[in-house]
């Protein structure tokens, strides 16, 4: 017997029907013997209605209001859910964030988890029953009602996991676990059994979007066992492993090194050419790009020759137009020789833990693009990840490439 | 400068645009120096979505869970009025039933208000700002989510008026007060300044759905003033006065004897002919019938001259089927003669406090229906009403003929 947090995402419990689906899933885990606690988000789409209605009533909606009414979208699948298991003959209990009580910071729309009271919760799982939750939400010290940001659920998942010692968080999503690329674009993607929290991490901020990078920090930080399941197929029937992420690194002999390959669209690169290079000239460049709060994300400036250097970065591409045009600004008073800019590029990236141990993945990943004539642009690298900028229209087949370079298929 | 508690239904609060018109009617109270507790209940339409998503999910929901679903209502209400009037410049805090605590019993989907806890409110409003707080709702001992039961939003508004000792608890509505009779049967129907609550409970139970009887019962038990008011005037200019619901009985110089005449459509009548006059008979007839859940209201029981008896009782028509359907079948044990039955019946009343010091209103009123040729089927009286049951189709007749013989056109 096992204590398992499951949690399900906004579309899992996005209609009666499939929260009654969800029901039988809990109930087909509760028949194995386990205790379970049931994180849920809001019903799909049940979010952004209550924010639209907020901002028709304030233009720019009060935080702490604003957490009042959104905190109200997790309250409801609870009780459903509640509903639903009781119907089938499971004894269920719903809870509030502030019923938990999970206490927060008062950040009121991104608050931060500080304390999660399990007693009660323990009580019910030991008479039996399964405790359902609502994620996303707390209370902060003086009982006002918090949020813990878009993609909370993980979070209040992970967090309930480490306050109760579970053996296991489960996040049910529409993906049956972690693939070596997406598979839209690499026919021949696998499912991974298992990959360590760094390279989610990594291939998270890098696109793959199947658990929120602050859950997977909260998981690791805790000593969580995550592991990522589709809540897809029939409710009743045995499931598949799903993959699970593990603090521990594989055995290399075993383990592929590079656990699979990232990539993110729309992206856009800026260089400054011709800037003095001396002391400072980074500061004055990003400094009024961080403050029109444009998010920057490589950087490269290399070394000059003649007293001067070009300094290049990268930005979402939705923040384009503003950073060229703070860049314009800033132009003449940083002496620069002129600007260029592209908004068509991408980013390719290869993780794995295995890099570590095994140099030259680099001069393999720039071999293997170079056969396909694909230019690299720029070139950043952490510990366990190397990502390359390329035009836009590699993208797909610069990520096939890698794939397959790195035994991936 | 006075300590007012208003309260607003799901009409007045139904889109974010009323929203803002509640909040510009609370600015312009707020102007006048007052201390304010606004109570909402869910914007129009969504307490019955609740309950529809709830009934997918489980045909008869788990009352306890069916409270947590069901209080989103009037917690996304609290949020948006909080933000309105914030938006206008008017500091402003929510309240959910918990965060108050408004303490009730455990009687999920019914609970009773056991006790208020002011001094966060109070707080608050020395601090200047407007609380606004859900109606409907409440916490029990453990914490649990609690409702009222429909029309909950005013009996919360009595009670927080009743533990701040507010001078006066508004309840806004759409009619600007209490009038004579319905003015869409009679054009000359005026308003009320003044009605007794005893007045109140009896026009109120006879079809004036102005106020929910038990917050009437309520306000007469712990002497809160409440007004009707209407929410539907320009939310920025000054108000009429609405109706005041009093203690006093007014004076009996000055006040007409008859405050109002109050209508009933939709009943039926149900006769067990020829039944033994004897003890238990009663009983026979009517506790099959409760146990049914079908609410009797007028029963009539004549004394016998050959030794049995003629036994009348009135139903909402909704019920009549199901009423008739008994009595068939417990006629024989019974030993009735028969049954008759007549679904196309109302009822009217006359109600007036001023009735306890004026005998011969009864034959007064059954002079002016005998007048107009209106065959009078059943009587019904209390200190301070008179009802009659009457065919269906004198009703709009019979209301009129009677507002004009007691002087109140």
């Amino acid at each position: 017997m096992a204590l398992i947090v499951q949690k399900y995402g906004g579309t899992s419990v996005g209609s009666p029907e499939r929260i009654k689906n969800v029901a039988l899933r809990v109930a087909k885990w509760k028949k194995l013997g386990h205790q379970l606690v049931i994180v849920v988000s809001a019903m799909s789409g049940e979010t952004n209605r209550l924010v639209a209605l907020s901002k028709e009533v304030q233009a720019n909606p009060d935080p702490r209001e604003l957490d009042v009414v959104l905190s109200t979208g997790e309250q409801v699948t609870i009780g459903l859910l509640a509903m639903a298991l009781k119907d089938i003959g499971v004894e269920a209990k719903s809870y509030t964030g502030g019923q938990v009580k999970v206490l927060t910071d008062s950040a009121f729309t991104k608050a931060r988890i500080l304390d999660i009271d399990e007693a009660a919760m323990r009580a019910d799982l030991e008479a039996g029953a399964v405790v359902v939750v609502a994620g996303f939400q707390g209370v902060d010290e003086a009982g006002n009602i918090t949020t813990l940001g878009r993609g909370g659920s993980d979070t209040t998942g992970v967090a309930l996991a480490a306050a109760l010692k579970a053996d296991e968080c489960q996040i049910y999503t529409d993906v049956d676990g972690v693939y070596t690329t997406d598979p839209r674009i690499v026919p021949e993607a696998r499912r991974l059994d298992t990959i360590t929290f760094e390279e989610m991490l990594e291939m998270a901020s890098l696109g793959s979007k199947v658990l929120q990078i602050r859950s997977v920090e909260f998981a690791g930080k805790y000593k969580v066992k995550l592991r990522v399941l589709s809540s897809l197929g029939d409710p009743r029937e045995e499931e598949g492993p799903g993959t699970l992420i593990t603090l521990e690194e594989p055995n290399s002999m075993e383990q592929p090194i590079i656990s699979g390959i990232a990539f993110s669209r729309d992206e856009a690169k800026l260089t400054v050419l011709g800037v003095p290079d001396k002391p400072g000239i980074a500061y004055q460049i990003l400094g009024p790009i961080a403050e029109a709060n444009v998010d920057v994300d490589m950087i490269i400036q290399n070394v000059g020759s003649d007293g001067s250097t070009d300094f290049s970065f990268t930005v979402g591409r939705g923040d384009y137009a503003k950073a060229l045009a703070i860049l314009e600004k800033v132009k003449d008073s940083i002496k620069a020789r002129g600007i260029t800019a592209d908004n068509k590029i991408c980013k390719v990236s290869a993780v794995g833990v295995g890099m570590r141990s095994h140099p030259g993945i680099a001069s393999q990943m720039f071999r293997s693009l170079a056969e396909e004539g694909i230019n690299i642009q720029m070139i950043s690298t952490s510990e366990i990840k190397i990502s390359v900028v390329v035009d836009e229209k590699y993208l797909e087949l610069a990520v096939r490439v890698l794939h397959k370079a790195f035994g991936l298929d």
